[in-house]
């Protein structure tokens, strides 16, 4: 059976990029890695929207975010995070460990932090020394106004602005200098179009200096500072993800090739196709601020999740993303980030409907492709 | 030109391992995947000769030693580290940011720490919580006798033994149960012949309580605390490098149809050969124990190592290692550890000779080959 994955992460990686992963290795002292990095290291500039360092660490999106954390704060700092899902809770889980000092603000999940919460909460905590932030929450397939937020911060405070890009960076726009954030951090699995294993991080100048001039937490490997001195020899700290960071480098060429603007508007359109594709079907939508990356529906009453999930796997051989943590088995979750055309939203939706008909749930066989063909063409 | 990889890590990878890896990629919670994350478990404890967990962390060999200082001792205990070489250093490092208390034994570049010289630090630091030892130490090429060094140990104190087994297993016979030690780690890019990105750590089930009772440093990406609550359900705290772990199922499938025992002997075998092979040459070896992964070599007196290098990269597609900090142009390393066998070492011999013939080195051309085959085909 043919298999097609629709989930947040990993997401389907393009043939060129696994054919290019499956070269000879090479040293990564040897020259010829040393121009992949260093074309890597200006790619990923363009990919955040920066003229600041990205630097490449490798590990899982997670420890892109300890990295940050444990670079920039001291034991004691106070930092704000936001937790309206699973991976800002995470934000909250680090700050703690690291800090030891946490002003969690708890969202109900489908919603985002609203920029006059965002306000409230800078004045009630004027010692803040950063907010941690989540872009597009991939528990609840959520998107926050990043922008709107980061320019509030700016205006009222001098905490530094962390944010969670990882489902975000490549589905939706992101201007890391103009929006003036300090910290951005993807994962490769996400919409670099790559296998999971490494973590990408922008740091802002104000964040450079801090990290180069602070003895704070305990750290090595995660170190920062070690990270952006190795950077600007175009190197890294520890032996990288060899072969993945050659992937990275063909999924980038695909990037730049497209452009930023292009792969925007093209996950905009294709979670709008979805969302359309689903409420066609008779299908109630979980976000009020629905992410361009990943889009949650609520389960039709009625409907059992692993009966649902098992036709759509076993039968049609599409994986898509169960809810997480209190709404599992009430929420599913279908993915678009990264290496999707609109033609897979017509899959995804027919599948789906496949699926619906096999668990014989009510609804008018074709409305969803038709939903999804609508909001193409007729757009 | 063909290029022929002689490094210690990255190490060359078999054909059929790049090709399992640019399999269309497969979601970390999908079935199929926790099948072959399940064996990999399984097989891990054959490769260390251990019934205890071994976990995978995706990250260098270095934040595996990391997770190990972090997740075992607290701030403030008593490390005894062994510095004879680069990683050896690392240790100390690590000891030094993450418990601040550090007995650091630096031994010369090319020796081993003697058991004499063991025993009489463990009877100076009768309060030492743990020892940090390296099996094969890349930077100069030089084995230590764990097997003794461990028991040794364990008769003479409490102290946990953490082994950096990172360029030794799969190359020098280890045997984690028996031996006695707490902690063993190696790296995906070494003698498992996958590229970089994973860490694999062995935990003794003396480690494991402690690591599961203890409150200490803080840490998150690299607590085995979580890294062993995720292996009892054969899974990974965080998303795993994918590709990675199925490439790595495909290459412990190779090492288990090859037998420790008969890996253990080849490379003892491999190293001879090319030890002899540096030997008929002219050239002094520089170790006083040699590794059996990596073999270290003077570089004869008037040799320049750039235009010694050049000729073997740029005319014979060879490359090897160049000595490290400061032995940089001092010595070269040649590398047999992984993926390579007999022809293997007549192959590097002979580019050797080919290189030292075009800077115009005065040595008997055909003497390194021959002493290459004699030590093959006459023991």
């Amino acid at each position: 059976m043919k298999k097609r994955l629709f989930t947040p992460g990993p997401t389907p990686v393009p043939e060129n990029v696994m054919l290019r992963m499956a070269a000879p290795i090479i040293h990564h002292r040897n020259p010829e890695f040393m121009e992949i990095l260093t074309r890597v290291h200006a790619d990923l500039k363009y990919l955040f929207q920066t003229t600041q360092p990205v630097v490449v660490l490798s590990c899982s999106g997670t420890g892109g975010m300890e990295a940050a954390v444990s670079s920039l704060f001291c034991s004691g700092d106070k930092v704000i995070t936001i937790n309206a899902g699973k991976f800002g809770e995470r934000w909250g889980q680090l700050v703690r460990i690291f800090t030891g000092n946490c002003v969690e603000e708890k969202v109900e999940w489908g919603s985002a932090i609203q920029p006059e919460r965002m306000a409230e909460l800078l004045k009630e905590n004027p010692d803040a020394k950063g907010v941690c932030l989540t872009h597009s929450e991939t528990s609840t397939g959520t998107a926050a106004d990043i922008q709107t937020l980061c320019s509030l911060i700016r205006e009222q405070s001098d905490a530094l602005i962390l944010v969670d890009g990882i489902t975000a960076v490549g589905a939706h726009e992101f201007r890391f200098d103009e929006w003036g954030a300090d910290i951005c951090i993807t994962g490769s699995q996400k919409g670099l179009m790559m296998p999971p294993g490494l973590a990408l991080v922008a740091i802002s100048e104000r964040a450079q200096d801090i990290i180069n001039h602070k003895n704070g937490i305990p750290q090595y490997y995660f170190s920062l500072k070690k990270a952006l001195k190795a950077h600007a020899g175009e190197d890294t700290p520890f032996t990288p993800a060899v072969s993945l960071v050659i992937g990275l480098d063909e999924a980038l060429q695909m990037i730049k090739a497209e452009g930023m603007e292009n792969i925007w508007t093209r996950h905009e359109r294709l979670a709008s196709a979805c969302r359309q594709g689903c409420n066609a079907l008779g299908m109630k939508l979980f976000s009020n601020s629905p992410s361009f990356a990943v889009t949650p529906v609520w389960l039709p009453e009625g409907v059992d999740w692993s009966a649902f999930n098992k036709a759509l796997k076993n039968k049609n051989g599409i994986t898509i993303a169960a809810g997480q943590d209190e709404y599992k088995g009430k929420i599913f979750r279908i993915s678009h980030l990264g290496f999707y055309d609109e033609l897979d939203m017509l899959t995804v939706i027919g599948g789906i409907e496949r699926a619906l008909k096999d668990i014989n749930f009510n609804f008018q066989v074709g409305a969803g492709v038709t939903a999804v063909q609508k909001a193409f063409l007729e757009n």
